[in-house]
């Protein structure tokens, strides 16, 4: 894509009505469009990283017999009323209708596979999801952590027993871990307890992401690396007893729950008149991506991780070199996914937006690289620049 | 897949409280499930065509420079008051807040463009999305032809003066063709003039797929196959000046309309004192899925074209026999999409089930088949049986 086509602008100034770091990069680098509070419109570039994090997470969910499927964002005041969550603050009703727009899918999923789930050999199965949800958010002021409309993958598991469910639930744990680390956020992110919220009575299981945006705080067991949630700080580690912890800020960018029979038992989900076990597993896709923007960055920009970066080269014209087209044409035969800024702008302009943009390699063609028969390779976060051969361009990029 | 593992169920009678065929025979073949007037949810196999449907249609935008975004469900009051669109049937406005839920995106794409779009350099520019819309419709009595809830591509396009536009517009057209091609709907549709209803004073043009179901009546030229929505009948064609029209009924499954300078004006989307002028262009993705289903089916079922459907091959296997497995494996090995009907149930409700669902080829692998060292091969909506050796499967099947 030729970024003299592309549709975007970057902004040199922070957008006003911003206080997040996240919104603030995306909005600057063109990624992200505020509508409202806590409601953004997805631009080229953003949607490109979202649809990276959601391949991901589909391949991961399949890959644990998850089955894709698409719930819709209204649904009947009824099935709410079976659960008792139809008066709570997070539901957006419509007005002279008895819908509300679904800030979850317990009360859909539920008794959809109460209809197809008939006998025992039709467990376990696991179904998800990955869809926009509507949640009535006061504190929507942290960009894509915490919004009013965002994109979540949600899976929901249906067993016959608490064995089946507990074997399950770690296969989603590892799952998840994959994600994450797919995602680049190996190195910043604690699997840990919490509680269960408005979804079980028991603790749940999170995943949190360190980073001083984060509006959680959690205790990271020292022998164990648990991580404990503030609101079920314990002195001891309940998992291998150490009592030594380090506080850390951190957003959560998902969290599993062992359900039990809550759902099916409003439901009425039964088989040989046992109620059906559940769990159900959430991961933000656009908190997700909100979140590796705040782990991901410096004072100039974005640093994307490679596998979910939105191009794999930012390649720069100096002064309309004829060659940059052929090293353009060249890197996309290749099989590279190519962002050629041929704008007829200043170089520091387009050093600036390479750098806010932060794809993960820069290459850059000039009068001066050409005389060396050459261009310049730099990646996002290193100070190291490089002189490569025209000839071996695409060799030393294959081992970048 | 194994039909044993897929998340759904057939049903052998119709279910109730449907009066149209499309939504019948998805419900019944375990595509879709009702959960509320016009509200539907997408199971694997929906879901799965769904997809290959808005796959075909990414494929077209992008040819014709269509850029993706996503935006918004949810918007401010504030955007719809300047076009004089808040207070019409269509909008679901949410209790107790200003915003509203889109059924459409003028409201939203205009101003956004008109950040991003600043000189005369910038156009054209061609921007859609995929999106979810919801529009409160009294009459969703049609399946997913007329839904609550639906899945939309929405294209926007920004040009500088007017033939600008009429040479787009004419690209759209064209693409929007190649989608109806390649979903098999070439010769059941046509292209025509209707009214710009809410969207602009002028006249529109249409795609009109000729079934029993639609709730249009079109006259198509008999010379030039133009079609006149009867809201615009005439005497003559305006196009050929023909006068002999063949009467159809029809379901409308695009509309792309010269919007002109009516959301520009609303928004002052300016360049150099002159409005901009746009064109919109809409296609229902689920509402496709549905017209397909309307058009091509028989007593037993759906019968799918080969580009969207659910899947290549529905293998059969009758009373256990190892081989079967070892088939599903070989043309899984060969690229195909195999759905694998390795259920303990008697022949005759898998031949059902087959006919029901629609997929284009039947493979039965039977004692008497093995015996010849063969599959029996048979191609939905065809009454020939084909014994072809084992050996030669994947060859035949290449040239099915």
């Amino acid at each position: 894509m030729k970024v003299s086509k592309l549709f975007f602008k970057t902004l040199r100034q922070d957008p006003s009505g911003e206080a997040s770091l996240n919104a603030k990069l995306l909005i600057r680098a063109g990624f992200v469009d505020k509508l409202g509070a806590g409601i953004y419109s997805y631009l080229p570039l953003g949607l490109k990283v979202i649809q990276k994090i959601q391949n991901i997470v589909r391949e991961e969910m399949n890959k644990i017999d998850g089955q894709e499927v698409l719930m819709p964002g209204l649904s009947p005041k009824e099935n709410w009323e079976k659960t008792g969550r139809w008066e709570v603050p997070e539901m957006y009703k419509i007005l002279g209708e008895d819908y509300g727009l679904n800030w979850s899918h317990e009360e859909i999923i539920t008794p959809l596979a109460k209809k197809f789930l008939n006998s025992e050999k039709d467990f376990p199965k696991c179904i998800y999801q990955i869809q926009t949800k509507y949640r009535n958010e006061p504190r929507a002021k942290s960009g894509l952590l915490r919004g009013r409309e965002f994109i979540m993958k949600d899976l929901y598991s249906f067993h016959l027993n608490q064995e089946d469910l507990d074997n399950y639930y770690e296969k989603v744990k590892e799952a998840y871990l994959k994600v994450y680390e797919r995602c680049g956020l190996k190195d910043y992110t604690y699997f840990g307890l919490a509680t269960g919220g408005a979804f079980t009575k028991g603790y749940s299981h999170e995943f949190q992401t360190i980073t001083d945006a984060g509006e959680d705080i959690i205790y990271i067991c020292e022998k164990c690396k648990l991580a404990l949630n503030k609101e079920v700080k314990q002195d001891k580690c309940p998992d291998c007893g150490g009592d030594i912890f380090e506080e850390k800020k951190s957003i959560e960018v998902g969290n599993i729950f062992k359900l039990g029979s809550k759902y099916s038992e409003a439901f009425d989900f039964k088989i040989n008149d046992k109620n059906i076990i559940m769990g159900c597993y959430g991961l933000g896709i656009s908190r997700l991506l909100g979140s590796i923007v705040e782990v991901f960055n410096d004072e100039k920009g974005i640093i994307f991780p490679k596998e979910i970066a939105p191009y794999d080269i930012y390649l720069i014209d100096i002064k309309n070199q004829k060659e940059s087209e052929q090293v353009y044409e060249a890197l996309k035969y290749k099989g590279f996914d190519v962002l050629f800024d041929d704008r007829d702008k200043a170089p520091g302009e387009k050093f600036s937006d390479a750098d806010l943009i932060g794809i993960p390699i820069r290459i850059v063609v000039s009068e001066k690289t050409l005389k060396e028969d050459s261009v310049e390779v730099k990646k996002r976060g290193e100070d190291k620049v490089e002189l490569v051969k025209l000839k071996d361009i695409t060799k030393f990029l294959e081992n970048c």
